[in-house]
């Protein structure tokens, strides 16, 4: 009996993840306007009443999809980068994998791009980690910011931005290090400062 | 005749404004992708038939109000900006005035971040201005940028999502100058500078 629960457990969750990815790739590829369900199911191999049975409506799933998708990353950064002791190698460090997996992983980064900086999931998950990460900057007398909210919003605006530049050419550079950079300056550290941060080995992700 | 052809240009003018301020309203309200020719027709009070005598289809229209709205503020920085000695100054003084255009002209704020810092008609107009400024600096030596393109890049995608913050702020504050300050700090001006920069009077664009 159990065994069988647990299948069907197992079943319920693998359904879940297609519908996700599919509308992942979809939004990835059109933005949030124009993913209707039927276009979501037909990708995910499945009924329209099979995805109502996970999801009540279309914008349900497309706020999981932002939601999840951005959390996945922020715990991976908190369990990666947040234990450094220096706030300004923590949050260069966070810029510099968010460039780099949104440039491997071209379906995030074209979620990431879509969202964009103002998107209520992005803030709930990357926005307060950032915010986070400058605080302790500046009690550490690291950083030099005036408002604290403007240099998340600038954070993120940047990197939306610079992403887009970035997944439009033909040959992306790695431009971790120069966004990092001018990030770093942003909050008020030099440049020299910033280049030496910048340059130091960034921690992998992986476990 | 010379009177009633120019009377006819006037109207025709006059008309052709008319549609261009409801779509910009309309835009601004809704962003770019849930504005429809009947909505535009009803509020200029137009006929769907006279809309197609100015614009050949809604693309157009949506194209021509995000180019002209921009290349007239842009104008008006080349006039009163870009005639400054220090490139520093052009700078910081063109991102003020945009932020505070955009607070004060609630609807031009609206269309601007509706159109976002990737808008092919946002780099055309305020973008190429941001990168000649940009090149000034570098070779003026004011300014340390190791890649202009990312530089321009992520000077309109923080002043896009600053201004989104702002504009959902119920108290929006002036910003202009914190915001052009840490865009001087991101481009290599040390902070002292960039505040004493950002502390001299603003040129105003007015004739």
């Amino acid at each position: 009996m159990a065994g069988s629960t647990d299948r069907r457990t197992l079943r319920r969750e693998r359904t879940r993840a297609r519908i996700m990815e599919a509308a992942q790739v979809l939004i990835s590829e059109r933005g949030f306007h124009d993913v209707g369900v039927l276009e979501i199911t037909e990708a995910a191999d499945i009924g329209t009443g099979t995805f109502y049975n996970y999801f009540p409506s279309r914008d349900e799933l497309l706020a999981a999809v932002a939601e999840e998708s951005m959390e996945q990353v922020g715990a991976a950064l908190d369990r990666h980068l947040s234990v450094l002791d220096d706030p300004a190698e923590t949050y260069a460090g966070s810029l510099r994998h968010l460039v780099l997996h949104a440039l491997t992983d071209r379906v995030w980064g074209g979620l990431f791009v879509q969202m964009g900086a103002a998107h209520p999931a992005l803030m709930r998950t990357m926005g307060r980690r950032c915010r986070r990460d400058l605080v302790r900057g500046i009690e550490a007398g690291r950083f030099m910011i005036e408002d604290v909210d403007l240099a998340v919003n600038c954070t993120f605006g940047a990197l939306v931005s610079a992403l887009q530049g970035e997944l439009n050419d033909e040959h992306p550079g790695r431009c971790d290090k120069l966004f990092a950079r001018a990030m770093l300056r942003m909050v008020g550290v030099t440049h020299d400062d910033a280049t030496e941060v910048t340059n130091r080995p960034l921690p992998t992700l992986s476990a």
